[in-house]
């Protein structure tokens, strides 16, 4: 089986779950830029998401370019990484409306935490179904990127007990360091037209 | 008619069905993990109805897979489908907010039982299409797991009434009975291609 | 231009329509089945519109499918038919919510006469693009069911005013004429391979 | 890596954004033709929005469609693009519901203004992919209509304060001069394909 129909239903979600968020920024009933003011929160913890969410779609299409078949294990991991990103508006309201309190902040982290540990799970079902020989596994390869994330959110979940700023940065930095996009996968294509050209 | 756009139409209302679902986990106003704590019977209701939507979408694309061609009768037995589907969201809320009390129970059968005959009506209808000889036609075969689900439907309705947590119980049995993905289509291409290669 | 991309989006925003439509069935507090007996009128509504929708995307799946080449006047003319799609939600929940009184009845009235005098600009539209000697062009034909339906609607409406039960009685019968999926286009394509066998 | 995923995904986010909008037609509870005239401003919002949206999903099908190859910098820039088109239904509600009073009227000029100039931003980066010599940096060429836009936009924003009328007659024009689709990158594949047959 091909990928299209699994990357069509992921858009959709995706899509879905990246739009439904900003239903959250409540419309303030006075006509006033002061009105605007408290939405701050809610707004930039709807950026903070948006951006998370944007780097799932980003390195899922990446993944799913390098992939040629998919199989049952891989569309329930696919259907597992979803369900935990679509808890990803829930927290981010909760987080936003409660301006970075504690444990919003941590049950933010949690779920970050699941749906990185998703991605693992659904990157290690396609390498099972293409190969540790495929080119996405010679692509991925130790997987430093993927492997730190979830460390900084364990870290980040306690620490929002602690401070609630300091786990926001850790958050922060998550997806900084994603936002460069994957360029492992873009560049074992080029490494392996080259090969090929030889 | 190819299946290209019928399969298109679905993943979006599916994914969309999907995702309302998460509306239904409204926001604590107090940042506390106490705040949580009510919250646990509209996420399990949503966990079951993610689960059993997600079957629904793994099932149709297995079997619009090995589906040629569309014809009106196949669109709307389509559609018909995805009318029930679109009543599981109702139902999960009414179910999770009432803590799965016995009416949203029993009702929240009736849709699973409505939804999963229509699905055999889809089935039958493409299989019409295909012809009794075609791939869907000797993948399906007795199509037991089909037949078990009604069944157990028709059980849970009723027994919701006396015990909504046997009836629960039951939605979950048919739920990991279907977890394992739709092997018989598979199996039966493997087969096709093996008699192919002689 | 290929008609593709035309066809996700209309099917995207079609797909949420439909979907959005069930947000109206709200979620009763009490776990009885006599709670829902209220929501009769708003699931009778809910089910006339998702035939209604459902004729639109079935009749724009077949219209499109005997499509080659869009252009900018026909991704408007899509638009603006998608516009009047996007109220049928609004009037279905004021009609559901008001057990079929006068002003929403006539109201739904109008935007479903909208909606029916933008799918035939659509289709004319495209059949200046295609040619007056083009596939479509002949299926349409003289397109008696396309007429009719505008002028049941314009009967309808102030019918509504008359007799609700009436102009919605009108309501079910234009869609139960269109029920019957669009066997002209299929004819019409069945007698063209005809032709070219000879 | 093709257009392919990012055009469907795009479709999805700007479906949703343009049927999430309708939402803000809140129901009035009379079931009176009277109920329904708090409502135009809201409505009319709602129409320049659709037509907004609308002109942005052209223009963005109509430039991806001479797009041949994407990368991260082009993955990001069109989630940019879609950040700030995801908050028109939130100034659009604000908007209409406040009768298009200033403050209201100036954030939806900056919105407009934010998500011009990530349109920008997006169609630069394509033209650096696909090379200064390709068919869109032809057909694009100086580009009036997407530098008098922000412009007006910027001009819209503090007029609002003086009049917010003004101002909407500004945002009114733009999208008027856009409603024309844009022809060039059609006259340019006509000029190619011309060329091509010399």
């Amino acid at each position: 089986m091909g990928t299209n129909r699994l990357e069509a239903f992921s858009d959709g979600v995706i899509a879905i779950i990246i739009t439904i968020m900003v239903l959250e920024l409540k419309v303030p009933h006075e006509p006033s830029l002061a009105a605007l003011r408290p939405l701050w929160a809610v707004l930039a913890s709807y950026v903070l998401s948006f951006v998370n969410v944007g780097i799932y779609w980003n390195n899922h299409h990446h993944m799913l370019h390098v992939t040629h078949h998919v199989d049952g294990r891989i569309l329930w991991a696919n259907l597992h990484l979803l369900f935990w990103l679509s808890l990803v508006p829930f927290t981010t309201a909760w987080m936003g409306e409660n301006h970075f309190a504690s444990a919003p902040q941590a049950v933010y982290g949690v779920v970050l935490l699941m749906a990185g540990i998703a991605y693992l799970i659904l990157q290690r079902a396609i390498i099972k179904r293409e190969g540790t020989d495929s080119l996405l596994a010679r692509a991925v390869g130790r997987d430093i990127k993927g492997k730190i994330s979830p460390l900084a959110y364990i870290a980040a979940i306690p620490l929002a007990f602690v401070s609630p700023w300091l786990s926001g940065a850790l958050y922060v930095g998550v997806a900084v360091m994603w936002l460069v996009p994957d360029r492992r996968i873009e560049h074992a294509i080029a490494r392996e037209r080259g090969a090929e050209a030889l």
